[in-house]
């Protein structure tokens, strides 16, 4: 094992809030110093939030990030045999490399701070530019390795994207004796991450030890799972911590291994919670169909922020069907939510009376008019309005928008429909109860909008429908690759065309929590006018 | 005056259409040969549309523009004596460095075609990083010079963002003996963006002839301006083309001068129309309140897509004054599009007996009342919905969301209210009559839902607010730096709060046309949780 006592210390700074985020860094470099950690390790850009987005251009943000990291090194004066690593942006002092072509002024670095002095401060030299990051954009890349010592062993410093395939980095390192790598990452959830981060963290280590320290919380439609992890030269992995903010020490042998569904369930739930607790709102609403979406919704909800802070919305139609409206009310009462029926029929009538609603155009208004309801109680009230879309139905387009899709967050946009039902199960089997009623769970799919639709009607099997969307959308597969996978070519062309379609109205959808490769939202920019014909 | 027929082909693609772009490009290609050119300029990616987002990734795209490249090629075996210069994307043939980290698959090219052959590939070198620009994103960097020969000059390529700010380059190139640098160019219009382009070429082919080809037309929320221009070795405009598409021969003394309102206008109307005609939409519809916003987004729509297609809709309240319809109804008699009313009091009770809306949530009910009209209408009848608001409203969150925020499109989204009237007031001068109602540019700006209201009740004076926004969003400025020019700091400190808590209702904000620096949209990224008091 390490002959360091390593700490690994994962934070969920707010972007910008400099002042409370180092308040919880000194906390937690006291907590380590009081428990003899000697080298405690935090996530990237701890102090000010990742991602910051175009923030990292102001001035007065680098300058106040300064000032604050200058009261960390003070406050490690008394911390004796303490050494911390904490990621922050610094002005960068050369000017910007004609190359890069950003507007970029700033590091995205990271300190070793030790009994009141800064040992040395190394900056980022990948700035990954994919997906949703845009460290290119918004950060000057560094260019020198930072090497100290402790306990006799040498140490480098990487910070997130360096260590992912970038092979001949490692060599540099090996080459030159370190024996530790720490590594501060804002590295956000998907699926199958965990398997990613150590295979990364192994091909570059090998040989050497690597500390990956990761931040912990929600930043808009990002959750960072924390699950700091150390890794053996031999690629072991001896410690791997929790999805939980807080300290963890790194204790050979404490490997934290939580089931998929546990983590898919603690992303969704995270990213909620940290969306509404960051932004100051307490209190959500949603509107609740006795359909499967909505419930899934309202039941992170609850986990979230608290039955009692979760109001549901019964807002039958016309149309609505008796069950319905009872497996909405059973979902309220074992949530143990608020909730309240307001029939949406005078408002129907009333604008029936005012224009003329044909086909869609009808089913349409009745949608919007349920968010004209909640949004009304929401400003008159205080309460956060979800939206219940999965990605299935936001992928084609199958979502009225000033309808069903308005609200300030989307907690499941990024579940698929059969994910969706997944975590329904998973739900009820966490809690021990039938939290969400077995009928919502399993009954056909329905907008309700007119008499006795299905959404198979409009749509393909949800089981095939997701399968082929995951194809196109999460890895990038062609059409006629997708064909040869043995799918009906029509029905491709038709689910790519759906997707191109309802490229405008995803653009101004709420956000919502990344839990896969490729969500809907900053990480997929593609052109709302188009006309490829993909083959 | 340069030693070769040169000309410029404007053109208009759209993204991933390849077929037809390079049938444009084909059909200028003929008619440059029929007129004795000898070389002919494209913009950049004429053949694919620019930009492409993340579509650059696709391989089945690189390889539609590949052969679609050799179609042009074939054609261009009859074109004896004609050179032309054509933007494409190209599958880059190394692997991609290990320094971008990105996914990119291909490089943002341009080709010199002759009577058959490719006579040469230049790839981008300069990839451009930050406002709305994300090529670093999504291409790999070219890393070589091309260079090709005509007339016994020598010439060379470079690609927009290579001859911005990269005095070196230039030098490589005149120390290389090049004579003319032919420059394809993706270059978005904004407000004094002729001067800043002008400077740039002078600054980058001092001592050498620079052809400057722009590609013509709007893409999303971007307008390319054409005005393509070629300066001489002491920094002489020689020639600059219009604000249209088609070919224009660069003949000396020939400089297009558009004032700043006139090219404001046609970037307006440009982006409205291309919007609208490349997603195949030809009518629209809008609200008409009788205030200048929609007014001046009525006659924009008219001049884009023609009265016949425009449908303004009028849509009384109980609060609305007399003034405001007959002003609305005015306008729509000038303009001689159709005109409806709908008073939105039945719904308005309706709602008032299933929900209780006291103070805000009661104005805001009203604003959706509308939105549900609009687009039960445009479901109903096949409109784009236009939203009517402006860059002032937008950054302070005067607006309501799902409510006068609704639609597909929003026109002046990028021009401050100030802007507003000035471009009234230049519709009406432009037009010889008064288009838009005088009443409706004088009186006092109201959103009318309450009794009494007035915008200026909410909010600073526009002139003031407009220009603390201006230097608050457009040019950086912190709130320290515009409190020092002399404004008052309370009104500053409430301005930057509003501005950030508007976020996430902008962040599902239509798209619309960027006439300035720094537009609300692709190229303004910042999170919606922070908590940054900016000082």
């Amino acid at each position: 094992m390490l002959n360091i006592k390593l700490a690994f210390a994962q934070t969920n700074p707010v972007v910008g809030d400099f002042a409370n985020n180092a308040k919880v860094i000194c906390e937690l470099m006291s907590q380590a110093h009081s428990q003899g950690v000697e080298l405690l390790v935090f996530g990237e850009l701890a102090l000010c939030g990742y991602p910051m987005g175009d923030y990292s251009y102001r001035a007065d943000l680098v300058k106040e990030c300064d000032a604050q990291l200058s009261q960390i090194v003070q406050h490690s004066r008394n911390l004796r045999g303490l050494t911390a690593v904490i990621g922050h942006i610094a002005l960068a002092e050369e000017s910007k490399p004609d190359s890069q072509v950003s507007a970029a002024i700033a590091h995205n670095s990271a300190s070793v701070i030790s009994e009141g002095s800064v040992l040395g401060r190394y900056d980022k030299m990948r700035l990954p530019n994919y997906d949703v990051f845009d460290d290119w954009r918004n950060f000057v890349p560094g260019n020198s390795e930072l090497f100290f010592e402790l306990n006799g062993l040498k140490i480098a410093v990487a910070i997130c994207e360096d260590i992912w395939g970038a092979k001949p980095r490692g060599n540099t390192l090996r080459t030159a004796g370190v024996d530790l790598v720490v590594v501060p990452n804002g590295s956000p959830f998907s699926t199958a991450k965990n398997e990613q981060r150590l295979e990364a963290a192994r091909t570059f280590a090998d040989g050497m030890y690597l500390a990956y320290a990761n931040l912990c919380g929600g930043q808009d439609e990002l959750v960072f799972d924390g699950q700091s992890f150390l890794v053996s030269p031999g690629g072991d992995l001896l410690f791997r911590g929790g999805f939980d903010t807080g300290l963890s020490l790194a204790e050979a042998g404490s490997v934290s291994d939580l089931s998929a569904d546990e983590l898919l369930w603690n992303a969704l739930v995270t990213g909620l919670r940290d969306y509404m607790h960051k932004t100051g709102q307490s209190k959500a609403i949603l509107g609740l169909s006795g359909g499967i979406d909505s419930a899934l919704c309202a039941a992170l909800a609850v986990e979230a922020v608290g039955a009692a802070n979760v109001l549901g919305v019964g807002l039958p139609s016309r149309f609505s069907s008796d069950h319905s409206l009872s497996d909405a009310a059973d979902l309220a009462r074992t949530l143990g939510i608020d909730y309240r029926v307001v029939p949406i029929d005078p408002a129907h009538k009333a604008l029936e009376t005012m224009i003329s609603l044909p086909g869609v155009a009808g089913e349409n208004v009745q949608a919007r008019i349920r968010a004209v309801v909640l949004m009304g109680i929401s400003n008159a009230e205080g309460h956060l309005l979800l939206t219940t879309g999965n990605k299935s139905e936001l992928a084609v387009g199958y979502s009225t928008i000033y309808g069903d899709s308005a609200g300030g967050f989307a907690p499941i946009k990024d579940l698929f429909k059969t994910d969706v039902w997944r975590m329904a199960r998973y739900c009820n089997q966490r809690a021990g109860v039938e939290l969400i009623p077995e009928a919502s769970i399993s009954k056909a799919p329905s907008a309700e909008l007119r008499p006795g639709q299905l959404d198979q009607d409009s749509l393909p099997d949800y089981e095939m429908l997701d399968k082929i969307l995951r194809l196109l959308i999460e890895e990038g597969q062609t059409i006629s690759q997708i064909i040869q996978l043995g799918y009906d070519q029509a029905v491709v062309h038709d689910i790519d065309r759906m997707v191109q379609r309802a490229e405008w109205k995803r653009s101004q959808g709420a956000i919502g929590t990344k839990v896969s490769k490729v969500a809907f939202g900053r990480g997929r920019r593609v052109p709302l006018t188009t006309r490829f014909e993909k083959r």
